[in-house]
């Protein structure tokens, strides 16, 4: 279907919305748009044309995004019955919209050794700077461009506002009345997958008091602000400041808890027990389990934005090190994760050993594999010759290392194997039914690298086989 | 008093419990105990002889300890009607405990440079070790040893234990009934100090079961365990760690806000104000706002402590980055402030600038002043030769640097002035007169380095003078 078409059918006189991006936060943030309670919207998610398999599976009733929340089909299915979402890699689309939401990527580009230690990195913000050129060649002039996008500090007024302008000079359009706003999702990928974006507090600002008001009546419409209101900051470089703060924090609270886990193994110590206590202490609450390390989109690299954009826009001396430092204990994780295996069952060697990887991707009861950090394990044991095999419930197909990941668990229990990983703790693991069959193995090494076991569960393993658990010094 | 004198006179068939080390945790531990609701005690508080002035004054109706939380004052008085408290150098009174409880410091030796960086650290237990070895030479061969002491994670079992069995053999005594227990306190001077000892969660361990049982069961007739569980962990090494691991996760977490306070100065955005949108997530709520640094007995040396331990007791490797860095980060954060304060005034040079610090002390409506990070600052304006005065309500000797400190804030409010510098976010310079007051005066620029200043007042005093706040930099 054509704009012009999609536009005329059921959609006339509704204010246009375009979403760029249509990835995790873009799809979903369409279909939550498309389903605004409080106004009528059409809706054009705006993909670039090599992303045509999504953009056509959208049109033709495919949602790109698996997810254990029910809400994202129930979203999706309401807008194909309104007829008021469509999805394109046409870039006119951004002509008919009275607000474009910038959902797209900004990637850092990490130089890293085969262990994991970060060597160096950087921020291309070119493919974000030539997304941003395509709506100042097509926008309106009176716009409103809500940048959701994760961006360097000072990326709104240091790179959005003169590409829109230059942009809009080009075409001979007045550049007093367009209007910048930013406003950081807080999108999980889960069960909450809807709520996080609808029932979620909000922080916007705008690169002016228009741009602010604009963003704060649009984002009313679309979120629950009776119930989570919005905090308005006092400009962009605030609110851009506050999601990598925000991610940076809860990076290197987890690389805390990676340097304990190692020392707790040391001192033949209990990491969660003591966690468990600490945790008591309202001021500590927060305070994080041992674990196979940090993956996702964000955490693995939103304090390197961070740092980067303190010395690339703000002319720092220093960059971001407790924050940095972050990110560079937390990409070991994993390697340090294999090494712990191969030590803790005393193997030289785990060439042709038979190993049983359970869970691929970063996060619990998700499917999302991106950075995970089962990936540079998984590479591990492959490089060390290892047969390695993979099950995840929410994964068919692992992208980024091309693979495809079994969902029958019964099977993959049936086989024989040197060692099983429980590298994510998704809810299937936690059945009885699992414990017990492993339990009835023989010779089997379990490694649990996220403390999914309970006491009970290692006393039962424990009687055949062998059980580690990262964090654990205590067995 | 003599001890016998004293166990005889109201304490005849009275447990004896002594504490060991009448600093700010002792000394309120001592009293504390002495009115436990729950047993009878007769408590005997042993420090060094050196400390004849605390232990005369504790016999003679001096607390040693000034606080705002009126029941230090009351527990105090009770136990001088009962007669149940006695202080003492004589080290025979460990000979009559049921108890002794180790409350004496643990000190970390810092090699810094002038400007804050930590070169080297060391730690030296051996005033911890002799001090253990007096109890070994005169306690009772089933006596309780229960370490309250923060200590590098390992030294009951490594070093506590070890010395008393050497004492006990020496002395002909068996070493099958000693009981060694390790519960650490969270004691908080200020408002809760009593709170904070008897109305807290307890962690504690044993280095056998009967020391865990005898721990547990002296505890239960201290603190509320109704209201406030206690948590047992497997040994002491975990208890020891626990304590080390709470405190170098807030050293961390402050850090952390220096380093992004810095980066909101840069950025000219008001960090305070990203800090309160961000504590909204339960899981940021203990984010720390920017503030001058760290200081008080435990934060500027327990990471430390536990890195020291890692290598030197479980003979790691590697050190504790993270937690390092937090000490590390925050020792540099008063001379931080101090160059703010030059380069926010445009200030070549301060010799001979009359500068009022308020406030002294590590912490708000507090008076202690061990390792406050006012020190650096007040010392780094005295080597810029400037003229430098100090108020503080709470402190009227600062020991450290052999200060007679004013109390008189009216009179100090009526002199003239080119810098009046927030130091303490005492309550006192809450007060709108404080405000009002320095806002009539004229040419003097006003340092916040805690946010004690609210939007009004820094309007107010942006009349006629200068505000800076640290972590600032939208004003």
């Amino acid at each position: 279907m054509k704009i012009k078409e999609f536009l005329n059918k059921k959609n006339n006189n509704k204010d246009v919305i375009v979403v760029q991006g249509l990835g995790f936060v873009g799809a979903v943030m369409s279909i939550v748009v498309a389903n605004s309670s409080k106004k009528d919207y059409a809706v054009i998610g705006v993909d670039r044309k090599e992303s045509i398999e999504i953009i056509d599976n959208i049109n033709n009733g495919i949602f790109p995004i698996k997810s254990s929340d029910p809400k994202i089909d129930e979203y999706y299915q309401k807008s194909i019955k309104k007829g008021n979402f469509l999805a394109t890699y046409d870039t006119s689309a951004y002509s008919y919209a009275s607000v474009i939401i910038v959902d797209i990527n900004l990637d850092v580009q990490k130089n890293s050794d085969s262990q994991g230690n970060l060597n160096s990195f950087n921020v291309d913000l070119n493919p974000f700077k030539n997304a941003i050129r395509t709506i100042g060649q097509n926008c309106m002039e009176d716009v409103l461009i809500l940048v959701e996008t994760t961006v360097p500090p000072g990326t709104c007024l240091k790179v959005v506002k003169p590409i829109i302008e230059e942009e809009l000079i080009k075409r001979q359009l007045s550049v007093d009345k367009i209007k910048i706003g930013h406003s950081y999702e807080r999108v999980m990928p889960g069960p909450e997958y809807i709520n996080s974006i609808k029932n979620f507090y909000r922080v916007y600002s705008g690169i002016d008091e228009n741009s602010a008001l604009a963003t704060e009546k649009f984002l009313k419409t679309i979120i629950s602000t009776k119930e989570y209101p919005l905090t308005r900051l006092v400009n962009t470089n605030a609110t851009e400041m506050a999601k990598v703060l925000e991610n940076s924090y809860r990076a290197m609270n987890i690389a805390f808890a990676v340097e304990w886990s190692r020392y707790a193994e040391e001192a033949g110590v209990n990491l969660y027990e003591i966690v468990n206590a600490i945790r008591m202490r309202p001021t500590h609450s927060n305070l994080m389990y041992p674990g196979i390390g940090v993956g996702g989109y964000c955490l693995t690299k939103d304090p390197l934005l961070a740092s980067w954009a303190k010395i690339n826009h703000f002319s720092s001396d220093n960059n971001l090190e407790q924050s940095e430092n972050g990110v560079k204990i937390n990409d070991k994780m994993p390697h340090y994760a294999f090494d712990f295996m191969k030590k803790a069952f005393a193997l030289e060697s785990i060439t042709n050993k038979k190993i049983l990887l359970l869970g691929v991707s970063y996060r619990s009861d998700v499917g999302d594999t991106r950075y995970s950090p089962v990936e540079p394990f998984y590479l591990n044991c492959v490089a060390s010759k290892a047969i390695v095999e993979t099950h995840d419930p929410y994964v068919q197909y692992w992208e980024e290392i091309n693979l495809k990941v079994s969902q029958d668990l019964d099977e993959k229990l049936d086989m024989s194997w040197d060692i099983i990983v429980f590298s994510a703790a998704h809810s299937e693991y936690k059945n009885p039914k699992v414990i017990s069959k492993i339990s009835k193995m023989s010779n089997v090494k379990v490694l649990d690298t996220l403390g999914i076991l309970n006491e009970k569960d290692i006393v039962e393993l424990n009687k055949n086989n062998k059980v580690k658990v990262l964090g654990r010094g205590d067995i």
